[in-house]
């Protein structure tokens, strides 16, 4: 078996969000990870130090998809309403690319030691935050309707959460179609009726 | 100290689910469960016999609200329309009446054992065929858009799954508001619009 760090390292990440995904992270052990991807764990260490490393890079990544794709969003001329059109469409991106890692990222980011956690939740309320003003600027010129912002918010961010279930069945459902269903169904439940 | 097993049982169960929830189902043993009720483990196993016996309740019990909550919905001669309000506002009760044993229901059920699990899943399989059998229903009478029955379900499903999380800023909103709020947003991106 030829020695590639980088790659080995790649799979390792793979293997063990579907760990993560099917055993939780508090009950995945090293020895698990190790024997998984079939390395002894002395040979496993040379590789990754701790678990919490994979978690930290599984959170801190998907973190970074949302603070880039948002940035991006927010530095368009776009409407309100094409902004909102412009995130969904990033949470159905993100979501369906890497469902495993989309798994972890919502389900155990809880399980990050301090200073981590602190960071993920500061970055994750940053997010939130633009994602709200974008929300009130909406209402506020009347392109959404007069709903609590924050109820928006979550309703519309939990909304797209479980696109990350492969065996749900959207599978007869091609991305395109699934991204403009949900932005119909979505937005024209925000969007203020032109009467 | 009085022995009252019925009401040291409830507290058991309402400690149990805070623990499951703040640690995770897997990361809780006996013994913090005992010592979070003030019990010395034998005095505690004469109330409960295991972990999962807990889990196997908060599950159930939350199934159940679901499968009667369903069955009363089902049993009216309401439109699909009407239907799919009640069934909005049953989530929004069985989430805020209980966050917490909310919270283990939605998250901590994958660690059930067979044939719990089976059985578990087989009634929230049941559910979601009723749920969508209504969301079915209101397309083919024009009361909902043209859009995938099953993203519809698994959208407006998930969208009120963070109603639990007590931390959210939804503490300025009125539990009426936030039905209403909420049966607004979610059905107005459902209903066909009349031209």
């Amino acid at each position: 078996m030829s020695s590639n760090p980088k790659s080995k390292k790649q799979i390792i990440f793979q293997e063990a969000a579907e760990l993560f995904r099917d055993k939780g992270y508090p009950a995945t052990s090293m020895r698990d990870l190790a024997e998984r991807v079939g390395l002894k764990p002395s040979s496993f260490y040379s590789h990754i130090k701790s678990k919490e490393e994979i978690l930290q890079k599984i959170c801190f990544d998907s973190a970074e998809k949302f603070t880039i794709g948002m940035k991006e969003v927010c530095d368009t001329e776009a409407t309100n309403k094409e902004k909102l059109q412009l995130l969904i469409r990033l949470h159905i991106k993100v979501a369906t690319e890497d469902p495993t890692t989309a798994t972890v990222f919502n389900d155990e980011w809880r399980h990050l030691s301090e200073p981590h956690l602190s960071n993920f939740l500061a970055l994750r309320r940053d997010y939130e935050s633009h994602f709200l003003k974008i929300i009130e600027a909406g209402i506020s010129t009347q392109e959404f309707k007069q709903i609590s912002p924050s109820l928006v918010l979550y309703t519309i961010i939990n909304s797209l959460r479980w696109l990350h279930f492969a065996n749900k069945p959207t599978k007869e459902l091609s991305a395109t179609q699934i991204e403009n269903d949900l932005i119909q169904l979505l937005l024209q439940g925000v969007e203020k009726n032109v009467l």
